[in-house]
């Protein structure tokens, strides 16, 4: 169960910017939402007043929410007497707009007549985005169970593997070292299955999924990720995988090779670690996230790959790392246009990446804190490539 | 590819439906959706007038949409010229508000001014729900997928494993058949993680997840499926899985025991047996989806198990079976207060399951096919409980 003190000072924190931004309450409906908030995703509404007592109304279970949550649980009240269980006073209501279903709008907006409806979905994620110290512990541990799983790859990885071999082998050890497997992403139109196995020249594949790396995928219908052709010798193998405990994604990348890789490939990785360590370095609060990008994207032009750094050349994706938490795809995000500071508490996954095409794709990827001190990295195991 | 006969058939009918309906044209946003209408999930926009040519707006990835779609595929039109790419005369645009945020809505809004958007998330479900010859078939292949995948489980299922090991060892198996593994929803709130591996007394536990089974699961971040409890003698555990291949999921589930049962737990299998042979056999075009769980239930009251069907007693679901299809919560519902008549291709789970308090939860799942003479089983392997 969520420890009150961290559920009281979220929803502190929460109040604070609803009254400076002058709306009375937030009505939050998205389960990794209400987690973060309560302390149970059970399907619920979360009514949190710019003032006063949070009320966390449950349709199912009830029980479990009981069980799990911080904040005081009722059942869910009937479509009549909804609008008068809301405190007296409230006039604007604050939704996530971008997880919430038109529907779901709908509904709300039919129960709560002469009520003013904004987004608030940019409080909630940067709020979400600043993880406390109880936060980065969990944090912690999920980066370390997630390396221990990296560090029995020698074991099973095989030559004449194919793609979606390598990739049930990682996730089994995943799932058995208790791993919560379901990997939460925010965005519309995006998703992912726990992580990607992409070798070789298929790992340059272009796709739907915003990063460097896709993969072909199995079909049509999943084209991302580990496909059925057999793993090559003498490429780079990517394992680039979330671990989840206590809902928290770490998210990890690792390159494996059943042979040697080309000197090109080498210093297109060395140029990925050089390019990690600067970031890290510099993942101190206030240093804005576009400019980390830019110094990433202009170190990698300096090494000659400019047009290979973060995806296949013309296909370039224009960001070098993400915010990563209960979700994948968290705030902040170093990328072009993306102008505020980094701020103390903040976890991102750092992932310079390189497609050499004909070759493959490589890079490294950690998951770290910013501190005053630069980035702490919370997946911290060898970096380097692993040659069987 | 999709073949271009089942992306025009597709199109032609959801043409039918907005004509009847009075409404221009169909903006089709959420990526299974485009999947199923023009054969890939790249992130785009999928224009349908009423009449006329589709054309499929693609932002990410172009050449690989190109390279799936059967639908004629352009870049997405910059927002100042998106208004004039609409054909003459669309004035209503339907989009599918059931999961359609409403920041998108915003978006389009913005770039279409003066249009009417209206919903058309029941015309697009109703569409999807009625599989053709074509799809009848890949399901048919995810059904056979699947069962072998069942049939190994004597192979790995040992006493002292714990419910993850289990779930790790059957996931594993699945994914190197190359089953996709994401396991789309579409209700709001609603997910899972490839299927529910639970056992005994735990399989009682409530939750968010609406079905008849939950599941303790890793923690309150992610509370369904397998728990990190060891699976005991002489209880229920149940495998309730699914199996996607080219999109396309069966969901199935079945019972192991490692020792005996109870004569009431018996007793509860069989007469889950029954009522799967009820449903199946009146699984036919023109039934009432509500009057099948009537009698369902009916039989689970005869049997003395009424306060035990598809739930704890007091937390019964009011239904007993499901679409499926590319997503797992498919229309129609065999549920109460769904009245109306079943259609011929329409693919449905038939779940009936007990929870007997104490003991565990245990019954028979099976994806069908609605056909004149019943239902067709797609999920075809012996029903019997596996004792090991």
């Amino acid at each position: 169960m969520l420890i009150r003190s961290e559920s009281e000072a979220r929803i502190a924190r929460l109040q604070g910017e609803l009254s400076a931004q002058g709306i009375d309450a937030a009505l939050i409906l998205h389960p990794i939402d209400i987690f973060y908030f309560s302390g149970t995703r059970q399907t619920s509404a979360l009514l949190v007043p710019a003032a006063g007592a949070p009320v966390l109304w449950v349709r199912k279970s009830l029980s479990r929410a009981q069980e799990e949550s911080a904040v005081t649980v009722l059942p869910f009240p009937s479509s009549r007497d909804f609008a008068q269980q809301l405190p007296e006073g409230i006039r604007t209501i604050g939704f996530t707009f971008d997880v919430l279903p038109v529907q779901q709008y709908n509904f709300y907006a039919k129960l709560l007549p002469g009520k003013e409806f904004v987004d608030i979905s940019a409080i909630n994620r940067d709020l979400r985005s600043v993880k406390s110290p109880y936060e980065l512990e969990l944090m912690r541990a999920s980066g370390r169970r997630t390396c221990a799983v990296f560090a029995e790859v020698p074991q099973f990885l095989k030559p004449g593997m194919r793609e979606v071999d390598l990739a049930a082998e990682f996730e089994y050890r995943l799932r058995r070292a208790g791993s919560e497997g379901l990997t939460r992403m925010r965005a519309f139109n995006q998703e992912i299955f726990m992580g990607l196995t992409v070798s070789g020249s298929r790992a340059e594949a272009p796709g739907f999924f915003d990063g460097a790396v896709t993969g072909r995928g199995l079909s049509a219908a999943a084209p991302h990720g580990a496909s059925l052709a057999p793993i090559d010798r003498d490429v780079p193998i990517i394992l680039d995988f979330t671990g989840i405990w206590d809902g928290y994604v770490v998210d990890v990348t690792r390159i494996f090779v059943l042979g040697k890789l080309s000197e090109r490939l080498t210093h297109a990785y060395q140029t990925s670690l050089a390019i990690q360590q600067y970031l890290a370095e510099h993942l101190k609060p206030g240093v804005i996230c576009e400019e980390l990008f830019q110094a990433a994207a202009a170190m990698a032009e300096d090494a000659g790959l400019g047009r290979n750094f973060m995806g296949a050349p013309g296909e370039n994706a224009r960001f070098v790392g993400h915010g990563v938490g209960l979700e994948l795809d968290e705030y902040p995000v170093l990328a072009q246009g993306f102008k505020v500071p980094l701020k103390a508490g903040q976890t991102i996954a750092i992932e310079p990446k390189f497609v050499i095409p004909g070759e493959g794709v490589l890079g490294i990827e950690n998951t770290f804190a910013v501190t005053e001190q630069g980035g702490e990295n919370l997946t911290q195991s060898s970096d380097e490539i692993v040659y069987l």
